[in-house]
């Protein structure tokens, strides 16, 4: 076997004898120059659009010391949870949340099925293209805007509808698909803690079956690994076909408390490592910070309006307020987008 | 590398390479003697306390089905999802359900903090050693029971409570712990799966945290793939550390049509492979019979009384009726367990 060869064989084989085959690292040992391999990973930055300074240093720096083995920090695999909200932590969420501008244009696109909501508000406001009535309706508003278009279909006419949206839906100001407005550097921060052995989880405010249409391919992050609020939904048979009927009652909100919550509801551990960028997050990284061992906890902060937009205590989308106060108390990890990205989106997808 | 560490060495190798890796595969096909560990694989049996006979045959056709690649019933190993019922399915539900005896003992262990107890029914009966009156109570009083023992404590002290409990509660009949008694051929099927890239959870009308306390070390299914009935938690700060506290609020019920619902809520996929018991696993099975590829959809038929229990139609716990009936009409695999287990409980552990 060529050197070149044998490497990419050993570092591929490496990842399975990382996931707990204890006999089969001892065979490896045996054989293999792992030594060599320490190097070759080392001489390759995992974080190419982070620029070097104190917040790459402080990922690396934790990833290298809950994964070596025999150290005092040590972590097994399959405790290596990490969370990360979504909405402006994975993706952009200004000027709205992504999943309110299609729930918006499902008001447009179905509004013929729904003459009632020519009088009625919200409906009304949006159909009128109204941006200021829209906001006047408040969170009550919004509910209802979310619950007419988020219910009354089956799953699987749910998806369709999302998938085909995603696919031609462009953001107001990137003129791309919203898919492509996903953060570089939380791409890399993804495959690198993957390649660490850690499994990444979504744990968002947003609606879980609509994250769950993208996050498999522009995250790698599969549907059970993805958390967020729920409706419920009822098994009916339709045709004698058996069908989930998606329900306007909520079941759960996965925002807040919600994702401490949540994250006991769907994972059943708590995570070692959470991210996340607003207050929504404060209590994912409360309860991440309450560990038994070493824990990372980190927020991206909106400090650049020439390349993604700059906003934390004053937002309506993304408020950065409490949970800024409380990591700059706690020494919490606190990415300033300006400074420590080298890039914002994935290359030559978007210009500002 | 002698030819023994070599043969362990590829087997090992071979579980990642079938986990997607592409360029690996062919790198390790270009070194490697395939045919010679298909030909290992297949005189190795995978499921060897089954019986040979349609049952056997019925599953491991279906699973060389559906991982032949290029064959034309192929699935990807990320779209492999199996999902267990866990009573009488995975491990005994007979006399009573494990969780149940773990509920009534519990009761008993905190009397002396509820003095109120002792006149007060179900918990009254309990304290008497008067069977029939529990049973008089009905299925309301097993939700007072339940909800009595299931809440008012936070995520971390439940979990401690079902571990000591599980460490030593005896079985009434087999006088052994609770977790020597699952079915030493569906651990088989759970391995054989696993070996085959299939993602099994396991999907109960049992409490998911209960489960979650032996399901890791008993089957290997880690917690973030169990999925049962849950309660409300909340999030609190108790001297300034925070805590999840259990309500008595029910937040879902994972049985029934709440099975395909509870696969949607933390799955986001529909399984090609589902195994049950009982009614309860009547709409778990049809919604897997209604995938878009090959599917297998499995029953245990508890037959046999004296290595384990004989019921069906009339049983209190784990009534299979209608479920038995759709099974027979649709063609769908019931395992007669006293023909098709050679045997029932992992071996040393249990004399009947």
């Amino acid at each position: 076997m060529s050197p070149q060869l044998y490497i990419a064989y050993c570092s591929n084989a490496r990842r399975a004898l990382l996931a707990g085959l204890a006999e089969f690292a001892i065979l490896f040992t045996a054989f293999f120059p792992v030594s060599a391999l320490a190097e070759a990973a080392t001489a390759t930055d995992p974080l190419p659009s982070w620029n070097d300074g104190a917040t790459k240093q402080s990922i690396i720096d934790f990833v290298t010391r809950v994964t070596k083995e025999g150290g005092p920090d040590y972590v097994k695999p399959a405790e290596r949870v990490a969370t990360f909200d979504n909405d402006g932590t994975l993706w952009i969420e200004q000027p709205m949340y992504t999943q309110f501008a299609f729930a918006v244009d499902r008001v447009k696109a179905t509004a013929n099925q729904h003459p009632e909501w020519k009088t009625q508000e919200p409906f009304a406001s949006i159909l009128a293209g109204n941006l200021k009535g829209l906001a006047a309706s408040g969170e009550k508003g919004m509910v209802e805007i979310m619950a007419a278009t988020h219910s009354g279909m089956t799953t699987v006419d749910f998806n369709t509808t999302v998938k085909d949206w995603l696919a031609t839906a462009k953001h107001p100001r990137f003129k791309v698909l919203y898919t492509d407005l996903v953060y570089q550097p939380m791409l890399e921060l993804l495959d690198y803690l993957r390649a660490n052995d850690f499994k990444p989880f979504i744990v968002s405010g947003g609606g879980v079956e609509f994250m769950r249409n993208f996050a498999d391919q522009t995250y790698d992050i599969p549907p059970e690994r993805v958390i967020g609020s729920s409706g419920v939904t009822q098994y009916q048979m339709w045709d004698a076909s058996p069908v989930l009927v998606k329900q306007r009652k909520i079941l759960f909100v996965d925002d807040g408390p919600g994702k401490p919550e949540g994250i006991n509801h769907f994972i059943g551990r708590q995570p070692i490592f959470a991210f996340g960028n607003s207050d929504g997050d404060k209590e994912m990284l409360e309860w991440t910070a309450a560990c038994q061992q070493l824990c990372f906890m980190g927020l991206v902060h909106h400090t650049d309006a020439s390349r993604e937009y700059a906003y934390d205590r004053n937002s309506d989308v993304g408020k950065l307020d409490k949970a800024l106060d409380e990591a700059t108390a706690k020494g919490w990890t606190v990415v300033d987008m300006k400074t420590d990205w080298k890039t914002i989106f994935p290359a030559a997808k978007t210009s500002p």
